[in-house]
């Protein structure tokens, strides 16, 4: 295999982006990235998205950007796996990468989710709609089962869940591109609207618009191109149940770890040599339950680590520096890339008041529906 | 890259499969791919469905398939081009095979149309939904067009269009696993309810649920197993404008001759090489102007061509030995892996009445929309 490098980013503001379109908001994110990147060509291009059809009415997402970015006739291929859309789109570009079928590849993820659709119906589509959705289960009453479980089994604390967002809005206050850059305290996020016992309504990620894209390259070539090369130094998946009820544990996600351990395998090395971590935080019970599952905390000791600091700016492993999808918003196909782009402004030293020091390695970890799917990500300062 | 086979198919029957759910019908295709290569284990999974989520309320479909088939923890991802999935899904788990990541992914594609939901509403999702369909353009009006044009242009005859039913049905009678197959003559289909003219009810592929796999294998260890091992010899994709009327022309389908120009030169072979071809026959004048497009005939010659039998099993260049979308059915996520199914089992001399004589190379060309993308992909008898 051929090692590839991400040579360039781009991504809108995430948010309610009433004035634009999917296609704007998409051709946007994939310009910013090509601008980013000072290539004059791409030979091919994925686009992550969960659920155009439902939400706006449109399929054939990779001819509809490739027309749209007037990048025609190039190869334009749409992913979906579920929220972890984003993460498989740039691993289906690093395949084709790396097998030497093409030199560059544009890997975005897109969602408009504020037209309209009804966003918990199109958003239940990723869990399992014969055994959970028609019985009446969303995605904050499948979370919150996790987050009971968690509780009951570790004695993790409601404050503990709730630190994770408070974390995380503060980093996402120093985000441009965040959705909400406001700091909350604990006290909000206890007292806010309860939406699923015991998860309340700023334990949640929003509803968003929002696109991101970067720019996979033959590491032979990538030093020709203005853009920073960064190393993949590790790209792993796995699968799980779908329906959360077929599983031995609420509390592991056994497609996080078993990701986690190819990724780490395939890299050689360990949790400890991560420098810091975008995970998917669509409730905050997830990120304390991925850090166990990515090794980075013993099972039952993210809910401490958080309170702690742990996973602070600045703490042992730093956390969802960008705000995480909880205060940088969650366009479902745009997040895994999204993800991505933290990675490489931390690890090309541009991500400004939310640095990481001694950034080297981060690690990217991208997950649909109740954890049935999961892609992770390492990428290495060259 | 690595060289990478074919070593095993598998597909359901198309048709109304009234009592087989989604799950059901890919996991009878799937298994019996698996059974067909014999193969003990599977590294990875690709799922082509172009609108699970429209058609039956599940996106996610990687993770759900993976699961049904008892796959976790596998990575299972779902690709979607339209009508294309299943070529686009081949092609992906070509890469990461070629890539040196897996030895074994199975390559899928699925689609349940009958259980309730407005297909042709969902099937508009594949044109340009802003500037097409909004304003009242389904799939048949836009194939009415090219086909008004190509008659126009060309002199091609009602007759001769038609023709491409008949021998596409005298095709599908010779194949068990066809939607429909009962031969046709010219005035039936002359003479069916007219659909958008000039198309009419027998020019047009139907409503279909139906699944198909293969299993692609590096060729270091494909003979290993108990399948024939038969070579991908080039895959190919490129995209076109998403709306018709941004094309420069209304009788030629650009991603066609692109991806074909790419994939002869990638194989080193020139059209007459190729001794069949499956082509994506959604409505009858579609085969003839692909049939050109491909470099099979010149451009206009591409109906006299059929109704001089030299596109009929034992004429020049057979097309649509298995009935084609037309007879065989249409279920859209799966047409493209059905190709490869056909393309496959006559390289390997096991398509019956349907056999073509002395078969070493053959190509499957599998389009989305109104031939916004389109994925090319050829193989050879070892």
């Amino acid at each position: 295999m051929r090692e590839v490098a991400v040579i360039g980013v781009g991504m809108t503001k995430f948010g309610e982006l009433w004035g634009k379109s999917m296609r704007d908001i998409f051709v946007e994110a994939a310009l910013k990235s090509i601008q980013n990147a000072g290539v004059d060509r791409i030979d091919s291009m994925y686009v992550g998205s969960m659920s155009s059809g439902l939400f706006v009415g449109q399929e054939h997402l990779g001819a509809v950007m490739a027309d749209y970015l007037g990048m025609n006739p190039i190869p334009a291929t749409r992913v979906e796996s579920a929220c972890a859309s984003g993460g498989v789109a740039f691993r289906s570009a690093y395949f084709e990468v790396a097998s030497g079928n093409s030199d560059i590849v544009l890997a975005g993820g897109v969602e408009k989710m504020t037209d309209g659709a009804d966003v918990t119906d199109a958003l239940a589509t990723a869990a399992d709609q014969e055994y959970e959705v028609y019985q009446g289960v969303t995605f904050p009453g499948l979370y919150a089962m996790i987050a009971n479980a968690h509780m009951h089994q570790y004695k993790t604390k409601r404050e503990q869940i709730a630190a994770v967002a408070v974390k995380n809005h503060k980093n996402g206050a120093n985000n441009p591109n965040a959705q909400f850059r406001g700091e909350i305290t604990l006290d909000q996020v206890l007292n806010s609207t309860l939406v699923a016992d015991p998860l309340r309504l700023l334990d949640c990620s929003p509803v968003s618009d929002g696109g991101a894209a970067v720019i996979l390259c033959s590491m032979d070539i990538a030093k020709k191109f203005k853009g920073t090369p960064i190393r993949i130094k590790a790209t792993a998946q796995a699968s799980d149940t779908i329906a959360l009820h077929s599983r031995k544990s609420l509390t592991s996600l056994a497609a996080v770890s078993v990701a986690a351990a190819k990724a780490y395998k395939s890299a050689g090395i360990t949790p400890k040599d991560i420098n810091f971590a975008e995970v998917h935080d669509c409730f905050t019970i997830a990120e304390i339950v991925v850090s166990e599952d990515l090794g980075f905390f013993e099972k039952g000791k993210g809910g401490p680590a958080v309170e702690k600091g742990f996973t602070s700016l600045g703490g042992k492993i730093p956390i969802n520096t960008s705000g995480g999808l909880k205060s940088k918003g969650h366009p479902v196909g745009a997040t895994g890339i999204a993800q991505i782009i933290e990675v490489y402004e931390q690890l090309t030293g541009q991500a400004g008041k939310r640095q990481v020091k001694n950034a080297k390695i981060g690690l990217a970890q991208n997950m649909g529906g109740s954890g049935a799917s999961c892609v992770i990500n390492i990428l290495e300062a060259l």
